[in-house]
């Protein structure tokens, strides 16, 4: 037997509640399997108030390292010793490295999402991006955009959104720490929306309108608000194809889901814990086709 | 894939200190498989110091049990929320399970004993034995033996051991509960253990005498201590044929080493965690052969 489980294999894992129907474990495993390293991923049913002793107990068990998905992430803000610049920012940590007792959170989310982009073929430093939603995807994009050197981003959200004063304090901190210039904006004040999306490079769907089973739900109000020369992206994997992606695509702009940020948040958190590259070609065709 | 790791695969595992070059991960995994059940077992080096974390997180994990080897498994016992009456009277726990937050602690090590020497084609229920050594291992089979029905056990260790208050206690405590007979003797009276050694039908080495590297070390004085009729076993395991084996063999007496011991503890905590039967010939071959 190759890859036999033994005393020296390292555990590494994925806290969350529910988490039994991710992928990670599958996307995780098959890459230690293809790189033969010696570690198992294993996902756990852990909430806000079990995760403390979830996370003592992996630092006292030595896991390398897990990563955290609803509702744990911004809970374990508090329960790490470091944490990255985009962790701090967004508020909120899906990842841990733990190195022999110190941890650190960062946040890949973020990350996986401007990597899409680039496997998408695009480069959009510099440019400006229409993000729809300010609860925590958007804000690990919004965060993330803005410490890669994105030059505008308009954010819309309702002004009675819970996150509302989250969203405005994140804004004013990277304004000050990147320069980005961000603008909230009404979400049901349509001349904005249309007239931001005409300035806009890309537009970036972080709400979950149009996520199954509500797959009528569209986040624009039709395909006129989309000019051409626009790239359009929904974080949304299920049902692959949106109402506004397809809409897009109907009328010959590029457009992509949010299937390859969960893949490239994963290759992220997979460097951070291995040191090594995900292989993402194998792992695109073993889960993503 | 066959028995590819999901979100919904449990954990099990061992926790000591080390813990890294155990055969228990290879044996438990393989049962696993076999058996198609969706567990996976790993070995966490955990110390006395960092258990109490490590079995709070196991809870908030809800991993449906653990494994204990030296030197956690005394500790182990004010971490349980219930015992089993050989836990109890062993002072010690090697096997727990989680049902749903309840610590069942349990300790199969004397069990594992027993069942290697029914594996032997033994039975000594109502009969005498000659047992060698008071410490973990050697309390663990003194229980258990007194338990399943051995009518009188002549315990043998020296006056000065650290153990020997607790042998003298647990005596005492079997002495009530079962009707067993137990001596102590000292082992340093010859006369006595030949004697003993003379009206017993088994003599069970738990002394670490003639273990790797001091294998030239022999618990008893010479091959004429063996009597006619007496079955020989040694707990070591490592060399598989102690001193003392290879005198018996040499006397054409039975003898068998503690290699099946290890087999049935862990076939015996398989049962408690799994309510299945650990498929032992395919575990022996596997990995006893």
């Amino acid at each position: 037997m190759k890859h036999t489980i033994t005393g020296h294999t390292g555990l590494i894992c994925l806290l969350g509640s529910p988490c039994a129907h991710s992928i990670s474990p599958m996307m995780h495993n098959a890459a230690f399997e293809a790189l033969d390293l010696d570690y198992r991923y294993l996902a756990f049913d852990v909430n806000e108030e079990t995760l403390p002793a979830a996370v003592d107990g992996l630092k006292a068990m030595n896991a390398r390292g897990f990563n955290l998905t609803m509702p744990d992430k911004n809970r374990m803000v508090s329960l790490c010793d470091q944490l990255s610049s985009a962790a701090r920012l967004i508020g909120a940590v899906n990842t841990v490295v733990n190195d022999n007792g110190v941890l650190t959170g960062h946040n890949t989310d973020g990350a996986g999402y401007m990597q899409s982009v680039k496997d998408a073929g695009f480069q959009i430093s510099g440019e400006k991006m229409t993000l729809l939603g300010a609860g925590g995807a958007a804000t690990a994009i919004l965060v993330q955009a803005a410490l890669d050197g994105v030059r505008e981003i308009s954010v819309f959200l309702r002004p009675s959104s819970r996150f509302y004063d989250r969203a405005r304090e994140t804004a004013e901190a990277l304004r000050k720490k990147t320069g980005c210039i961000i603008s909230l904006c009404d979400f049901s004040d349509h001349d904005r929306l249309r007239s931001e999306l005409s300035q806009s490079r890309i537009l970036t769907n972080a709400t979950s309108l149009g996520m199954a089973p509500s797959e009528d739900a569209c986040p624009i109000p039709d395909a006129s608000f989309l000019p051409d020369g626009l790239i359009v992206s929904d974080i949304i994997y299920n049902p692959k194809e949106t109402r506004l992606l397809s809409m897009a695509r109907a009328k010959g702009l590029p457009a992509f889901n949010g299937s390859y940020m969960l893949l490239y948040q994963g290759a992220e958190a997979f460097r951070l814990w291995t040191g090594k590259e995900m292989p993402v070609a194998l792992i695109k065709n073993m889960f993503f086709s």
